[in-house]
């Protein structure tokens, strides 16, 4: 449910304007130096700030209060815990009456029988990814000595892909009290031959699980994606190039049967325009029973895609530090 | 691993050419009207036999070995086997030194260490399938009992979209020794509201992780997906228009925060082009050390997207199955 | 690892000396009253204080930082922390060279390569049953609406069974700066017929691994359990007495085929003496070389046994409570 | 549910009077040396056969049918079936009014609305047990490359723990058409310090999880077990003797804080009598609504007791062989 991973796995909890939010990371290897720093980088880059994204403002500094030790990891579950601070909880109080359009407010009322933490999105806020960032941080360290690195970016917002078009494409949304959406693409280089198993755990499967478990994300493909939809085997097949696997195009992503090939897993995630819009909507109010016309309060991201990346990033790690520890279980002979 | 599911659990095995292939249904409810004929329409739509579709001829004839008894389910572990009889696995024995491209000999070789069962792809194969087919099968029984309705359907071949252009792209594609792809589109009607978890359980994180499962998915996206990247808010929201939750566009693919909405679950997936065709390729010799012309002998599928709609309506089910077996888990107060 | 439970599932962590203790609890049902306050009768019976219990004073206050909004459960992970004060590190420095025979301090710098937190026992310390006793408090009011209830009750300490035999052994080990083991015995009343599953998830498997989970116990019994051993067939059976399955005797300790039958569950788990004791040891000295005496400094309980009752309650809460709410999820029909 | 372990993971299926019994084995190394011969040995030790134990013969041939090829294992999924052969399903038809005390009869009716496949127990019968004896063996051939070796004997038979008085205990519940209960202990040699969690898998919590999955135990104690609840520490402590963790006495049977400590792992269970016995018995008859004369017919063991060392031993395998493949996912830096 808010757990996943089967060697280095992670339990989320928190909501957006309770008293914190925070993760339990379990598996992290013993004897990584580790200090509430090292994962100031990773959360500044999920942090707000920029043009398009939200006018709170959180302090974000991480806490770590169990499972490091002399600054290095211990073996035991390590804990990273963020204060709530910057609340304005009276800016939802409307929203229990009328959910707003494309946000989770109707289905936590239903799914929660009327008892779930509305206050900002409660624990479906995006705030809860802080958590995650967290642990990203810290698989990152861990893969690093097996030699992978991760990096994901921008590659396209409201159907531009230069600079100039995504900064404009922002710009308009801001201007017109509404929101855009994006798609950013994520490379790791440097994982191994043999990641991976066939069918339910496929390395596919397994980072568009996490892809998904984020907020906003509607869409993802890896390599050639759905292009590969439309091309023809004799175009699509990579030819392996050089006995460690190597191929001349990368049309695969990486991945062949569900487990990694040697070669850069590649894959992009779409994400939806932010649904709180300052713009007015019309919706359903279930106070008057008619549908009606909603402005939705609060300080909100434009284009939640700029925030994603490093979470994109965060993820992909969290799987790929699993995978990496359970592969290191596989004997040689 | 090869296991699947919290609650509706499905463990699969078998190799193209080992002696059996088959799954164990583990959390099938009690008391379902059940026998073998009731597997063999879904069966027979993935059968092999159109044109474009694979020479091999096999009698997929399932036995359902334990968890039935007086014509129901016991609720005990339901385990449904299938022989291989029409194998001919002297075509695979160069595949060894020489692994085709885009398919999985090469990984698998590494990730086992040359213990693999190469023949016909092994475990890789895709006859791996007949299990999730059978298992969704069931899985359907005991949804319509929910009153949820799955349906999935080609929409898109070889970048066309109609009849006649789908037909020709797979002529096209046999004539040239080649293969082409597919995009698959499938809709869940009478899922209610609730089902699915915030974060990594999400509706689109557990659907996804099933379809990356099925071999040759490279791509899944809900509702508007990809194109959702490039809409506004106002454009992509969902105008809530009744007390129910039904909303008058459904570009979240019915589902809100990872919860389902009540909406139709709408999502599609890309099906890249078959990796075996009989067109010479280049790609590395292990035995040279060399890059070398390759010529896939054996009977394969020249778009095998046709054969995926039952697929992904299996592990629809497999999947929905599971979230209505833990939703009634969901005390209402 | 650190986790457990699939339903209603628990996740621990912290150190003996670290900042936080705590524990997040995923899948308890929304709406349920509750307030820190419910938490502290439960956490007030773990607490030290009684004669044979360690010096250590803590507040062991309760902090519920998510999961609670408006006096109620919301649905969303539920999470409880309490905070370290009454710490004495420079007590266990010593124990790095020379590990505490009959406690954990070697396997854990075995196993993390010494970078584990030896403060306090670290991660191993019983100060992590904190949260456990926590979420069995959450999980007693969930099992209070189906009519379950749960009491631990201490039967015997150092081989005596009456109050004063009891006793009298509590204050001869502390004379002799000793320590001395226990027996309890637990009983579940209320639950229904049909909790559990035949073999890997049995009640007593599911219950033996949580019991064994806590720190101190050696053995698990259930009904007549070793006595059993030593029955005829005809003795041991618990003949049937009624149509709703109340039998006339209880040698089963509610539990056939590992599915409650709707008698008491009921079981015992045996305590070892607490291994840190005052009084002098010969062990090895790993600074040394050689085997030496050892004066175990720091706070203990010289019978922990004592301590165990409202943690086996916990742990049997928090059992049952994922028991019922997947048996929630087996529909009737 | 019907599956256990992490890395090592078993599936198990069957009915005592289906046709066919099995497991699925997922996460087998690839490359282990296998053949069908060598599961022959350890399932010739379940066999009934000896006196006091069933009259029923089955053949119990082990088919692998996936997962091995040319005499190794390849790494996909590993299953072994067994044909039901032996069976007179008439013999119970009585026992669906009157359910037998002892068994699982009246529970799996209940759980399962009466749906439950009643011949010989069904699913709950001994023959499942096949199946884990298989993986069981296989696991042994993994951890002999470790350097660990397991051995489980009966240590007590109704009471005595001398061979002749045994063998009385046996033939006397023959005598009397009734059955008798004892006592196995197992033994693991060459586990190294290090495998298992602190708390919820804890070697102890898994083992015992896996031992009170077989049918008829009802105690399991490690090391001193029960006995240690009446010792002092000073007495129960296991004094380290050398720089490997080598412990001059062994009260803990190999294991503190959770985590094995080089020493040998030493645990007991207790076996119930069978339940079944011709002997005649007072029980609920749901057909009349009265307490009524039952008398058990078909083919059962006196003393289930004895054909249980080779299940303890398998499953013992099975939980170390987990731990194993873990274990070496635990990077030494």
């Amino acid at each position: 449910m808010n757990s996943f991973g089967r060697r280095y796995r992670v339990s989320i909890f928190g909501e957006s304007h309770g008293e914190l939010v925070g993760i339990v990371v379990d598996g992290v290897p013993a004897g990584v130096a580790l200090s509430a720093d090292d994962l100031k980088e990773d959360l500044a880059r999920r942090k707000a700030g920029a043009k398009g994204t939200t006018a709170r403002k959180e302090a974000d500094e991480p806490m770590i209060v169990s499972g490091v030790f002399g600054g290095r990891t211990t073996g035991a579950p390590l804990t990273v815990v963020f204060r709530n601070s910057d609340t304005r909880s009276g800016d939802y109080a409307d929203l229990v009456a009328q959910p707003r359009p494309g946000h989770a407010d109707f289905v936590a009322r239903e799914k929660w029988h009327g008892w779930n933490d509305y206050r900002g999105g409660g624990h479906f806020s995006g705030r809860i990814t802080l958590g995650i960032v967290a642990a990203g941080a810290i698989a990152k360290r861990v893969l690093e000595r097996e030699g992978v690195q991760i990096e994901a970016r921008i590659t396209e917002i409201g159907g531009a892909s230069d600079a100039a078009g995504m900064e404009a494409a922002v710009e308009q949304a801001i201007a017109d009290q509404d929101s855009v959406g994006g798609v950013v693409e994520c490379t790791a280089d440097g994982v191994p031959v043999g990641w991976g198993e066939p069918f339910f755990d496929s390395v596919e499967a397994v980072l568009s699980h996490a892809m998904f478990s984020i907020p906003a994300v509607k869409g993802v493909e890896f390599g050639a994606g759905f292009e590969a939809a439309r091309m023809r085997g004799s175009e699509h097949n990579d030819p392996i190039a050089a006995a460690d696997g190597t191929t001349r195009t990368n049309h695969a992503g990486g991945i062949n049967g569900g487990i990694s090939n040697g070669n850069p897993i590649v894959f992009r995630v779409a994400v939806k325009p932010t649904a709180s819009i300052s713009r007015p909507q019309e919706t359903f109010n279930f106070a008057t029973g008619e549908v009606d016309r909603l402005v939705v309060r609060g300080r909100h991201d434009a284009c939640i895609a700029l925030r994603v990346p490093v979470i994109v990033e965060a993820m992909t790690a969290i799987v790929l530090c699993d995978f990496a520890l359970l592969a290191a279980a596989e004997p040689a002979k």
